[in-house]
């Protein structure tokens, strides 16, 4: 069997309860099957899961729907900052920025740490420095910018200035404060991109992106940057994982799906459904993941309403999902 | 049995080969004493391991020969940069901050983070923020200055500006560049400092801080305040380590030790020391880390020649070692 595939996410939560946009909707699909395209792609012609998802993850980071590089989220203060990471399976070798806030890319600066630095993970302007000295682009806050953002962040600050992590959006909806109708509610949604894929010849890896959490308290780092957490993979496994970070922290989340596989024996679609619906939310944690083995297995659990998410095998047809 | 204990690290690292210096050698030795001996009283007065380790590790971080708080080493442009982290085995509720420059007690600051915020990690200056809004104490930069930690640093300046992390304490010796007769070589050593403890009712917790790598990179982070790398805690064991930081994320050390324990059957003792003598070294990660489970069992591995650590139980001796 040819294992070598890809597979993304583009964030989690709670179906919209406006009416249906089928426009809007179209929109995501196709902008998932594109990303989808562009890794299979790189994978057909003998490229690394490393390379595939670096390259899928920018391409999220490029897209404004989703909350990662363009079109990422406000914090409290009104500013952008940014987080991500890469793992290569084949060497343990990672690269993860946070706080970021000049860089157009924030998973190329997590790559170039992987391929240039001794050092795994550099905070803030020191991040930068260390992405500005590697060429790679700086931009204007205002690039991150786009309308749909900054009124959630405006409703997310009427709403006793707490972060949009855990709201009702029924309860938005009956103030009317609900935005354009995405198919996953952007209120409520946690908003983070990644991407695994397994090769063909078996290596694996993992990306992860975001802008973090609407309205969130400047300096706050979640899952995205903390290899083991939000993004890490191995020979056993690669996980992605997006949903309220703080609790996918605790749980070591997307190392725990790795570990139980090589610790306990469980298959990939049993330790990851494990962590998703039995570890997280016994600490009330929400959202999923996506995650990949050297088999070429495929799973992508959510304890949420819908997950933006598909996957791509070299050769098949691409699989795009949003409800569950 | 009572369970209940304290464990406790102050860095791994190479023997030095200067003449030991048999006055410093018992400044170390009483240090992890005075330490222990908090920590000890608190458990004994029925109080929580979470408590027992953030004293322990207050109190590393107010003692200038330990690279933590007063006494942290500098970075490559000659400031400081401190990371700290707490986790709590009883609830997976943990704190953790990155790159602070102005707290005295950064462990402080992440336990502030741990009780009080529904956040597990701030970075820079918004973590100064929250700590500033918990009433913590500010400092200057010149609180944290020792002159043994600036006279590393010119030497680290000296050696092709490299970060002080691999380098050969022997090479530096016949330079005439050794310091201070520490026990262990501060030239080589992995300084971070950290506590683990079971309390009488078998709850769990870690706490570890640290001042990072001689002259490192501006915003370089390692693994002291990434959960389930440096730090970790849950009702199987908790773990505080110590060495090159960036194998200990890449390696999820922390929380492998008690993933292996959970899903392997693994003892203790068993899994750390698979973490340090297999795990860690096949990446070619230094250090050690210290650990308990909750039947009170205590493991205290590294793979560099010396560690200071120790450990206390409640009603016995205290135990305190520096060598192999």
């Amino acid at each position: 069997m040819q294992p070598a595939v890809i597979a993304i996410h583009g964030g989690a939560g709670t179906i919209t309860r406006a009416a249906m946009d089928a426009t809007r909707e179209r929109e995501y699909i196709e902008a998932l099957q594109h990303v989808l395209q562009a890794g299979q792609r790189i994978l057909a012609e003998g490229g690394s899961a490393l390379d595939a998802v670096t390259e899928a993850v920018r391409l999220l980071e490029e897209c404004p729907l989703f909350n990662a590089g363009k079109g990422a989220v406000l914090t409290h203060a009104g500013t952008y900052e940014l987080d991500a990471a890469v793992m290569d399976g084949a060497t343990l070798e990672a690269g993860a920025v946070a706080c970021v806030t000049r860089l157009r890319n924030p998973v190329l600066a997590a790559r170039a740490v992987l391929d240039h630095s001794e050092h795994v993970l550099f905070a803030g302007a020191g991040a930068e420095a260390f992405a500005q000295a590697q060429g790679l682009e700086l931009v204007a806050p205002e690039y991150y910018f786009t309308q749909a953002r900054h009124d959630q962040w405006q409703r997310a600050l009427g709403n006793a200035g707490m972060a949009l992590l855990d709201h009702d959006a029924a309860a938005l909806a009956a103030q009317g404060q609900v935005g354009p109708a995405d198919p996953i509610d952007p209120d409520s949604k946690f908003g983070t991109v990644g991407a695994v894929a397994c090769d063909s010849r078996g290596n694996l890896a993992a990306a992860t992106s975001t802008g973090g959490v609407t309205n969130k308290q400047v300096g706050r780092v979640g899952d995205t940057p903390v290899i083991g957490a939000g993004c890490y993979a191995d020979d056993v496994a690669a996980v992605s994982a997006t949903g309220t970070g703080e609790m996918f922290i605790r749980t070591v989340a997307a190392y725990d799906v790795a570990a139980q596989m090589r610790y306990a024996g469980l298959p990939l679609e049993e330790a990851a459904r494990r962590v998703v619906t039995e570890k997280l939310p016994a600490i009330n944690g929400r959202g999923g993941l996506i995650a990949v083995d050297r088999a070429g297995n495929v799973t992508l659990p959510f304890n949420t309403e819908g997950m933006y998410r598909g996957f791509a095998r070299v050769g098949e047809a691409v699989n795009v999902s949003i409800y569950g």
